[in-house]
């Protein structure tokens, strides 16, 4: 149960950081047209230190995966239980939720709010909900190949051979270089729970696009553990248990 | 004495850097409509860098808490003695109020200084005082979950489980993401001696909003404290002076 | 073989990330003359980012180059055996051709691409092809020096005697300063694969300018190599064995 | 020799980095009214990273200095021994030359290139050089304060019971912070040597206001030095040889 709580909160901070810090913070002009708002800057890092700073919390806890595809990853790179799979990602999904309506209570006391704009509630698109404009294809492979990176990332850096203790720092870091390159094709999603906490909140034109952000995270993260582990898995000589403690 | 010194520089740090950067970097154009200022991103990481690096000088002296609500959280997850409560923070609120003063002499040694804007030397506020215009409701849940979370990566990435040695960088770099969703809100606090360091230099309208700047962080860090310890907690079999030796 | 697949891996990694995010993301208007995209800052950090995220998760598979000039001044340095020098360029300059593709397949889903600018796809150049208009003289000493401290930081850092585990920072933020300060003379090179990878779908203009981004990072890297063994390097009484150890 | 050798360099990139991102990129309009430059917040993060690559790189073999107020406040903390001090400031000093020239070379390599405003090259300044047209008086006790803060975040990172490795990450990142509070005050200096290297290229006005910058961060630096060798060094029972393995 504490790994779950510990999903719940790890989740439900990234996404209210994340997509807190883009909704309340990204763009706010000094009067003097310029900008005091963090920009697509300041949102990659606010994203990538939700998950360094609830990876060193909470990740000798429950892993930290705080993302479903993460855990699907995880999962085919033989560092994760299937069985554990269903829980995990009902825990991330309610604290996304949870993150998704803070964020709306908090957004709703200034006065004059509104949903509005291609993207609300920082929800991920593509299309004519892409921040950018880019199309269905060229936001498909840019989830793919970035949650593909980002679970290569994960594995290597919570590799045996790796230094230790550095993983939720590259891990962390890791996350807000993808938001650095990807914010304005998608609004960089990478992480289903991510998606579906905020897109609840923001009406059913967003929830209709929620399928890719399911579909092409866990396909990159999928094919990530399974080419880490066929290609630079080291040889298995250690036992369930050394192997659990080494993940946790 | 030795911790107290230690409090009150590290609190005169975390004010002198985080207040002083926003009062004295934070706007500055270039005289083309183009922002050379900080703007918030650059805010949040000076606030967060004075808790990373004090946390790395001072922390093995006094632990490294320069915040009155920390060391309340600290306490509710028995990590801190609660004879310690009061002089801490009394050496806390005193090294703010030491920082107040100096921005207030260094910015006043500008042409043209004067204390004008919502929030004058960087003082927190709600309502009118909010700088994005956030009603009382908004700025009291924030305050009270920036601050919650602040006490979960502390109590996190300071367990004995927890990578050795990284957690100045979790903490300080969590406040960094703290400022980053909650600057427009509040002008973040998530600490009492931070907001009344500067209030004593604003006036009386600024110091009639502290109430809020204590009690919403205090109970934000009691809950996490309560929270961690009877859920996340390991089984003690440690003794006492053991468990002194870690957190310092 | 495993060796070569993470030089490919890595080196995709960061042509894609830097690159990619100064094609996608560095200048992105927020329609009131206020800017939201990365600036030079924000590219500055996604190449190091690229490089601190890889070296923690692939460093301990091929030793992290990802960089023709980085493999040249480990083998100068006695790091790297040069009969390795080779097959390690290659599958570096096939992952930044990989990349250099990925880039311009994601760009070119935004309705109204074109390759336009003084550097479409973030290619380096001088002269004309400078960002700012710096002559070629300029260039050439800012790719020689950035590529000779480059090495410095990277010698220095996986040394001995240096803290363990903490390279990939010190070199994934060396190369975030690296461009801090060069963006504006050669869009910083540094690494003859990053400038290949995207000039190849530039155009010729481009590839005609290719030889100093080759010329210059390897001159500065041979030159850091042989000044850090003939200055700085401990007296030798190690295996090869424990040398290849050290430097994977 | 190696020590002196590795000053220099510690100190030419210092200066090189720090002082040339600001003249080469810190403000770039990208023909809209944008800012695509570095701003104070990338010349800080300059700065920075430069002591934190080369205290990695370098610190193991010179103690990593590169500023002779650092030599003087480790020599008031009894971390240097005094006969060390003048062949230190001697390599630094000549370092930030090298770097000063450099620095004008690649500069004046850019059409159009001259030498204007109240700080070129990154000048230091008070009263009218001073970037925001502070008074001497603000001015002096910013740069006392800010290299007392630097030297308490030095002498504490680095002494035995903090935690080991992490000090160039403390005291890199510390510089980054004193930078995003005083560049409008006075450019920021707290390091004569980066005062000096670029003045001697920036004019005689310039020169003339040189005695502050080396005045007052030594001030500091010994405030500091004595202050935490008296309130918060551990007892001694060390020998010298263990000391001096610790300081470098």
């Amino acid at each position: 149960m504490k790994k779950y709580i510990a999903e719940f909160i790890g989740t439900f901070w990234l996404v209210l950081g994340g997509c807190g810090s883009a909704v309340l913070a990204a763009a706010i002009p000094d009067g003097n047209n310029n900008q005091l708002g963090l920009g697509f800057l300041g949102v990659a890092f606010a994203f990538g230190l939700t998950v360094l700073t609830m990876a060193f919390a909470v990740g000798h806890i429950s892993g930290g995966h705080f993302n479903p595809a993460v855990s699907f990853g995880l999962w085919a790179g033989k560092r994760f239980q299937g069985s554990q799979l269903l829980p995990y990602i009902i825990a991330q999904v309610l604290g996304a939720i949870g993150a998704g309506l803070i964020i709306y209570l908090i957004a709703s006391g200034k006065t004059g709010f509104a949903l509005s704009g291609s993207n609300p509630l920082a929800t991920n698109g593509y299309g004519e909900h892409s921040p950018g404009g880019y199309n269905l294809f060229a936001c498909l492979i840019t989830e793919v190949i970035m949650s593909f990176m980002f679970l290569m990332i994960i594995l290597g850096s919570t590799d045996r051979r790796a230094p230790v203790g550095f993983a939720p720092i590259a891990i962390g870091l890791g996350l807000t270089l993808i938001h650095l390159i990807s914010i304005p094709v998608t609004n960089t999603s990478v992480n289903p729970a991510r998606s579906s906490g905020v897109a609840l909140f923001a009406g059913t034109e967003h929830i209709a696009q929620l399928w890719l952000f399911w579909v092409a995270p866990i396909v990159g993260a999928l094919l990530a553990g399974w080419l880490y582990e066929a290609v630079f898995a080291e040889p298995k000589e250690i036992t369930t248990q050394q192997e659990l403690e080494r993940i946790s």
